[in-house]
């Protein structure tokens, strides 16, 4: 079962180390902790709305972007859904 | 500044009330105790990740189509970024 905590945090992860930032860096302009950072990006911690929209703001992204991208790579794993199709109809 | 857990807690309480169900069945079928997915649709709790997906699957909704509607409802609140345009460039 994909957990949206995981998604999150490889969102973030990747945006960060895309702008060839460190933990540190983006912590300290966050203003949360470098290990509670680190832990929503291992997906080990679920970011609370308010802190989620500071580490955004950190690396200015719009939540709403990452929120896609998390759609995104959650939807690569749920199960579709299926439709029964009557190949005997007219 | 917009909170995830607003527009997920809307999300859900719309999804349930559109399929015209009542808080303690949704509850009951997520394992979830009344009073917290209350306080979720309201935007007052933090859903971990993984009530979230019981709370989806009680709903019979998908998880990235919940984040869907939550990153178009919050982009909507979002400041837009401006790109300056020179227009006396040739």
């Amino acid at each position: 079962m994909e957990l949206m905590r995981t998604h999150i945090g490889s969102a973030l992860r990747a945006a960060r180390t895309t702008q060839g930032r460190t933990l540190r860096d983006v912590a300290r302009q966050a203003r949360v902790s470098l290990g509670y950072l680190s832990e929503v990006e291992r997906g080990q911690k679920e970011a609370s709305s308010e802190l989620l929209n500071s580490i955004c703001m950190a690396l200015n992204l719009n939540l709403s972007s990452v929120l896609v991208e998390v759609a995104t790579q959650i939807k690569l794993h749920e199960t579709p859904v299926l439709t029964v199709v009557d190949t005997n109809a007219a």
